[in-house]
């Protein structure tokens, strides 16, 4: 599985490679990702599987990947949708009609009270003197008692060196903000239940754990068996 | 929550009111719904709502159902889909041109070895002399350690008097199929923990139980307040 995983536990700060001054302000846009982001999406989703001990499960390639979230027919928010998180230590220019119909890329400015050591800067670099700094993967779910769709996380992810700073809740934000603007009824996810920091915070952001329901799931040899029986 | 429910704890068994002669064989018909089920799925996810003792969750009326789960562009196993288990004393009549595209209707004939006795079923009553049991609710989910959809069932739902005769496995087992059909990686569902009867019935039928992971839910006035955020 991949996995909602903000915030991980406190790591060692890494040796500074690349270091924005102290006084640089931080800039961020959250925008939809696109066909040519996915190099980055797939280095992200294995950064996410080492985080999570799961590189065993990881089978995803830049071809899949393609294949599968960017279909000729899928619509953004109808169908797998996902946001990536850039910083730049310039401002982002401003939206304009060049930008893909469905969601105006939103732009923070940040004030960092940490200088924050990139050693991976070149891998993630971007257009707009911009770096790739985490995703949010997520499709709709559907509610029959509320009749209403919703939206299910499957995948929120900041890259180490930005972690604890509120990139994880600005992209959890984001994604209920666009499920109130639909008319949506619900946005959940799934946690690991020993990830005790991510279960404060996400009930900080005001969501609950339901603690009596177990996911269960058919996969592999197991589901296969399914597609020649009667 | 509406969940995968089946199978529930032997009930005793209510006072026969219609009762099928035992010698009689039952065909059994699954097919897509229609627009024109939409007060029988009503009707079944209120006794869903009954049976897991969550009315006060209940929302759902037959126009909010047919405005979400029917939308004009939403395509069958792309979007939210139902299928609906139908049960008659005669045989249904065989697929043809008529039937929809997306799903060709499966029926069986299944030796009765208990009669059944329903209650309901002029409550149920459909076209071709058969009765509702049950529907089964799913949608596409993505996996993206796999880069593959696969499917989420939301609701598995068969009414009481035809419990524990394996139509829920029939329901389960034609989304399995399904799936492998569309090359997808996985089926899952939710199952509360303190259901064992369902839980051992899941992990017989090949799936694993995901101990470690919660869901998480971010709804009502909690996500509401995410509209009005920066």
């Amino acid at each position: 599985m991949a996995a909602a995983a903000p915030p991980p536990p406190p790591t060692p700060t890494p040796e500074p490679a690349v270091a924005l001054p102290e006084t640089t302000p931080l800039f961020t846009r959250i925008r939809l990702a696109a066909p040519s982001d996915v190099p980055h999406i797939h280095k992200l989703i294995h950064q996410m599987a080492v985080f999570e001990r799961l590189t065993h499960l990881f089978a995803a390639t830049e071809s899949s990947l393609s294949e599968t979230l960017f279909s000729p027919t899928s619509q953004p928010f109808h169908s797998f949708t996902i946001l990536l998180l850039e910083a730049s230590p310039t401002p982002f220019p401003s939206p304009n009609n060049s930008n893909p119909p469905f969601f105006t890329p939103l732009t923070h400015h940040v004030p960092l009270t940490r200088p924050i050591s990139d050693p991976d800067r070149d891998t993630f670099k971007a257009p707009d003197n911009a770096t790739v700094v985490g995703f949010i993967l997520f499709f709709p779910n559907y509610s029959s008692f509320l009749s209403k769709p919703g939206f299910y996380v499957e995948d929120l992810f900041v890259r180490e060196s930005y972690r604890r700073r509120g990139f994880g809740r600005m992209l959890l934000a984001v994604v209920a903000k666009q499920a109130v603007k639909m008319g949506y009824g619900r946005v959940e996810w799934a946690v690991l239940d020993w990830n005790v920091n991510a279960i404060r915070f996400y009930e900080e952001m005001g969501a609950d754990v339901l603690k009596e329901w177990r996911i269960c799931r058919l996969t592999g040899e197991a589901l296969s068996a399914y597609g020649s029986s009667d």
